[in-house]
Formats: structure tokens, C-alpha cells, sequence
């Protein structure tokens, strides 16, 4: 058995088209592909919600900065094929630079406020890219819902503000952060960690483990909080803090005294790979 | 006889979604109202084209800058409802301004290049608005078909780019210049001209015949025809010229020597009222 994949716009609508016609309701899962369980928990939510589900493998140039790791990037079409057919996907489309970005393009989606803050500040285009891409993707699968994982919390932040002010119409699903049987968040990256490396990365899930019980016993003060993590993560021989950040979940400002829901976000570096977690935490009444 | 008309996203999604439902196309006129023949041009167009015409009046705040004519920018909505129902549109669409940019937006489309040329110079930020809003209703609307004046050939050009970027999957239509019996373009702004002063309006049109039988004649080198316009503009005592540009239709560019299809563009004051047309003119083998 294999599973269809469209290289041309033109191949990814003739099924579309044929999927529309007879009223079936199409999931989209966007990727940059070497997929793993995180991205095959968003394809089967998706598969049990839709009819079709269309998965796009598409290493952005546009998200990437020069110098970043574009190039290096991670590809491996034959195994995310296998993984997208176990997932119970439809159709890959895996459309060349040249498809997506012809000569003379020249046109940006921008979310500004939400995408210039933590990972926006170290990569200023970064959300641009990733608005951009995302936009044309929509209107070219026309999905009915579409699936991003809360791993990356700020791009979920901000793919919620760009579909609200853009009146996209699809529903945009948030799918939980897949996990190690530790703790530690489902990543590509996890495979850079040495043994001792991989043993220490489980501090992320721990401190976010920690900043839930220090607010349900009260603390809300979030100095104190991060603080907290701040001692619990560097005790850790390899760790190196980028940021640890207790924020208002659709806004990502700054909160310094909790009142209502937040969102805890942590950069970390271990070893030399930068690791993130998050946990959206809701103060219990 | 009256005609629908619609204030909330909701209240024109309920009707956008009962023509669907009937498997019914859906043409679109996006318009800042104060409805003139041009405008009633694409509407017909439109009905002739498609089984629904929905008109959108709105005055979008975006593509005014601070200082420009928003808060005075002329307004009748009654008669804009009988011109759209003579016309032979279905459902008129004039949102409130918290309706499409309710408090916390802040996504922008911006197509740079085509955007940043011409009218695009002394207006830094107004194709900014105007393609973040088309893109906004074209979510809402769903058209098969959108009408748009050549008139306005910048803004064609930047929709025409901007629709091809992002993808959105929709015919653009552009429609002729509509024009008075001595050929003046039709516009909103024609109404400020003095007796005198349009009299002489008239010399852009005559200038746009003036270019196309130079060029049928052979004359190719565009700083030729453009100060042969020049004088013929400057003869008239009113005007003042703000420019004159042959260039690419698809990408704005300045041309030097004519060997393609090009488009004449003009903007002229004339008194104080600044008038704009053009042409594309079609270089015969």
C-alpha cells in the first residue's frame, strides 16, 4: 500500500477537487516533514475528524535567516511517506521552492506583536515566513480544520491572531505536546543529545511540573516563580537558560502577578542543542 | 423593490452560505461606496458573469494615512442601494469598522515592489491597507469572480501579484475605464471641477490618444513620447503634471525603449483636483 503525494499545484487540486465534489471534508497538517510521533498525533486527530487529510512536507525557505540551518535541514521523503500511510493521511503534497515561490514573488503575511517577542527577537523573519506559507497553504488545500501541535507555542499564538484578523475560514486545532515516557517533549532535535545530555534534558518537563505545583499552593507572584526554575534548571551541569517566560497565552506579554490562565514557556539550551517545552496552566478558581 | 443588506460577518455568511448550498457562483465588488458608473460597470459585469453579486462598502481605514481625507470621504448609503439594485446586485455588504478591525488586530498583506512605486511613493502604507482588506473579504466572500476598474492600474497590478502569491484562488477580473462622451475617466472626484477646469480635464484622455498614435507611428523611445505629452498637457493653463510613466503592466517598471505591450499612466492636477487614467497600449507586430 502507498499514499498519494502531489509535487505540482495543479496534481494537489485535480484530487481536491474530486475529494470537494463528492462533500468530503479535508484536515491539513503542514510540516517541513522528518516527521515523527508529534506530527503523526496531529495527523491521526485529524484523520478522525475529516473525511481527507492532506499533509504538506514543505522546508520553508522564507522561515529561515540566512545563516540558519536551511540547507542542513533534516529531509527523509521515503520514511515520512510510511509515516503519513500508518497515520491514516491521503495525500502528501510536496511542492519544489519553485512552486511556491516563483520568480518576482513578492508578497508577506505579517502578524506583528504576538511574532516579535521571544523566538521573533533572535529571528525577525521567521513568523513572516511562517504566516506566509501557512496563508498560501490554506488557500490552496481550503482545509476544513488544520492541525498545529502546542510544542510550538508561539506559532500557535500567532497562526490564531493571523487566522482571527484575516477571517481565514477553517478551524485552527491546538494538539497536545507528544512526550517521552520522562517527560521530555517529542522533538527532532532530541536525537543531537548525548547520553548524558539526554538524561539532564528531562529538567524542562520537570520545571514545568514545578511552576504548577508552586501556583496551586499559591504562589503567584511569577518573579518568585521563575526564580524557582531558574535554580531547579541550572542545577543541572549542561543546561544553559535562554528564557523562561510566564505569559498571557494570547498575547505572550509579560505577566507579573497571575490572576487568570498562563502560559509557561522555556527555552534551554543542553548540551549545544536548544531545547523547547511549554504548559498552558490554568489557575483553578 | 429593496436589496439584502448586511452589517455582520455572520449575517453575510448566513446568505454566502444558502447560495453555496444551492451550488449557486458568487461574483465580488468590493467598493468604498459613493457608487458612480464605473462602479455599476463592474456590477453588471459581475451579474452577467455569476449567479449572486455581493458589494462590499466600506471605507477602510487602513489605506488612509493620517492626515488623508477619511473622516470627510463622501458617504450615501441610500443611494449606493438603489445604484447596486439597478445594477443587479444580490447583497450589499457594509461592515461597521470594529466589525473588520476589532481591537487587538494586526495583520498586514503587503506586496512590496509593484506596492512601493508611483501612487505607492507618496502613499507609504495605503496598498498595505487595501491589500490587507481585499484579502480579508475575499476570506468572508469566497468569490469565484472579483471585479476590479482599470481605472485604478496600480492597484490591479498589486492585487493581480498579491493574488498570485498568496494563491488565492479566485478570478480577477479587470474591467475598462469607464468614460464621459468627450472620454474623461469617470470618477467621484470629477464633481470638484470648475466649469473651466473640466474643459480642460479633458487633456488626459486626449494625451493617452495623443502616446497611441505616436507609438502606431513608430515613435518607440518613451522620453520622447513622454515630453511630447508633456507640452500637450502643459498647454492647458490649469494643470500641473505629477507625473507621467510608461512602464511594465506587470511589474510597474520603468520602460525605455517600447517593445512590448506597455501601460501609459497619468496623474495630473487640474485646479486642485488631482485626476489619474491610463492605457495599456498594445505594440502591433
Amino acid at each position: 500500500m502507498t499514499i498519494s503525494t502531489a509535487t505540482t499545484i495543479s496534481e494537489l487540486k485535480s484530487k481536491l477537487t474530486s475529494w470537494r465534489s463528492a462533500h468530503q471534508t479535508v484536515g491539513f497538517v503542514p510540516t517541513m516533514g522528518f516527521l515523527h510521533e508529534g506530527h503523526q498525533s496531529l495527523i491521526r486527530k485529524a484523520a478522525s475528524e475529516n473525511d481527507r487529510v492532506v499533509v504538506s512536507i514543505f522546508v520553508n525557505p522564507t522561515q529561515f535567516a540566512a545563516g540558519e540551518d536551511l540547507a542542513t535541514y533534516p529531509r527523509d521523503l521515503a520514511q515520512d511517506q510510511l509515516k503519513c500511510l500508518e497515520a491514516g493521511a491521503d495525500l502528501i503534497f510536496t511542492p519544489h521552492v519553485s512552486e511556491m515561490y516563483p520568480s518576482g514573488f513578492n508578497t508577506y503575511v505579517t502578524t506583528s506583536g504576538v511574532s516579535e517577542l521571544l523566538e521573533g527577537k533572535s529571528r525577525p523573519t521567521h513568523f513572516r515566513g511562517v504566516t506566509t506559507i501557512v496563508t498560501k497553504l490554506f488557500n490552496l488545500v481550503q482545509p476544513n480544520k488544520a492541525y498545529f501541535g502546542q510544542k510550538d507555542a508561539q506559532q500557535v499564538a500567532v497562526l490564531q491572531q493571523m487566522v482571527r484578523d484575516l477571517n481565514q475560514d477553517l478551524d485552527l486545532i491546538v494538539c497536545p505536546i507528544i512526550r517521552e515516557a520522562d517527560g521530555l517533549a517529542k522533538s527532532s532535535r532530541n536525537t543531537y543529545l548525548s547520553t548524558d545530555a539526554r538524561q539532564q534534558a528531562v529538567v524542562l518537563f520537570q520545571a514545568l511540573t514545578l511552576a504548577e505545583t508552586l501556583i496551586s499552593n499559591g504562589e503567584l507572584k511569577t518573579s518568585n516563580i521563575i526564580a524557582a526554575l531558574n535554580t531547579h534548571i541550572q542545577a543541572q551541569s549542561l543546561t544553559q537558560i535562554d528564557y523562561i517566560k510566564i505569559v498571557d497565552p494570547t498575547t505572550l506579554q509579560d505577566i507579573d502577578n497571575i490572576t487568570t490562565d498562563i502560559l509557561l514557556l522555556l527555552a534551554v539550551y543542553v548540551d549545544q542543542t536548544r531545547l523547547i517545552d511549554n504548559k498552558l496552566i490554568h489557575l483553578e478558581a
